[in-house]
């Protein structure tokens, strides 16, 4: 399989990790999104939407992450990323889907830049707006996640599944926005837990060889 | 089953759908988002998000629509909104997550209540960052089908997914935010092949016991 990521699209991560927690070997392409390649005519022909992460797979160009990830685990199953059981499925998706649907999309570099073109937001004003949706979306989770005892070492029993795979990058975005992770304890216990794995730890943004 | 949800909110809108088109029974809850019965207590209870659509399913209590959506598939998979090969199910959960990752969280109320807190946004400078997301969204997703040949009935082949539970309703939304339909001809052509079914028409907006 063969990757366009670039080393901060915290979507991006979430698919580094399913990769190398399923042991595939995947030739990985930069888009220097701060450079404006997406918009690049050579990217273009692959992905028209100008977004990464974009997986190519044989004849099979994917996008959207999480589209991707429940085709890794349909085609890769093993090791999971998702539980055994349709409830359990449901309620892993339910919490990938809340920083997937209620957090990320609002934090996009393309969003904070639409809103310094329409409401000449500032620095200051755009790093805000993320955080109040990070920290909204993140106290569903932690809240969530303790309603059902939260006493698990991953978002949802004892292996990561696409949970923690949002999880773990949207965390590292509350930091890069100023946002303190002491006010989820339960969600950093389980990141602390998930960077013990490999999985998690080397294929964190200041790891990749795109990092600056 | 028990569904929580609010005539207008386009995400209860595929959900209602996918009930329907399963031929399943259930008892429909009304939560005015308009008056704010989302953050009273007794909902609060089920819904500690204080998000529709909530769907509880005996002891199972499942916000997210995709999640929602993905549960009733593998609870209740005949008739299915799902392709049955795993290329054909990454297309199509492609699809829907144009619509509800890239599109459908920037232009919830939600979001645009916070615009004019934020950054004192007329309600013409809420609807023109609505009508934004929804042109790039629904642009991109006009692209994949029309480079896929564009000529099936519905966003993938010859029967509903997935993909038209989140497409109609995203439509619906793109009318009431000023975005003319004739812009995406072949997204106009499936609407009109879906509201020919009774799983989408008669659970549109207008036909639900709440409207106003």
């Amino acid at each position: 399989v063969r990757l366009y990521g670039y080393f901060r699209s915290s979507a991006t991560w979430r698919v580094r990790i399913a990769l190398h927690w399923k042991g595939l070997a995947a030739e990985t392409l930069t888009v220097d999104l701060a450079a404006g390649a997406q918009h690049r005519p050579d990217f273009l022909a692959v992905n028209p939407q100008a977004r990464v992460p974009t997986l190519v797979d044989g004849p099979l160009v994917l996008t959207q992450s999480l589209a991707i990830l429940e085709y890794l685990e349909e085609t890769r199953p093993r090791p999971p990323l998702l539980p055994a059981d349709a409830a359990g499925r449901a309620r892993v998706r339910q919490l990938a889907q809340i920083v997937a649907c209620d957090v990320h999309p609002l934090q996009n570099l393309g969003v904070l830049l639409q809103l310094e073109r329409s409401f000449g937001a500032s620095e200051e004003q755009r790093r805000a707006w993320a955080r109040h949706w990070i920290e909204q979306g993140l106290d569903a989770l932690e809240r969530w996640i303790a309603s059902d005892g939260g006493g698990e070492r991953f978002c949802h029993g004892a292996a990561p599944t696409l949970a923690d795979l949002c999880l773990v990058p949207q965390l590292f975005n509350a930091r890069r926005f100023g946002a303190a992770p002491e006010r989820w304890p339960a969600l950093s216990r389980i990141e602390a837990a998930c960077l013990q794995l490999d999985a998690f730890a080397r294929t964190a943004p200041a790891t990749q060889p795109d990092a600056r």
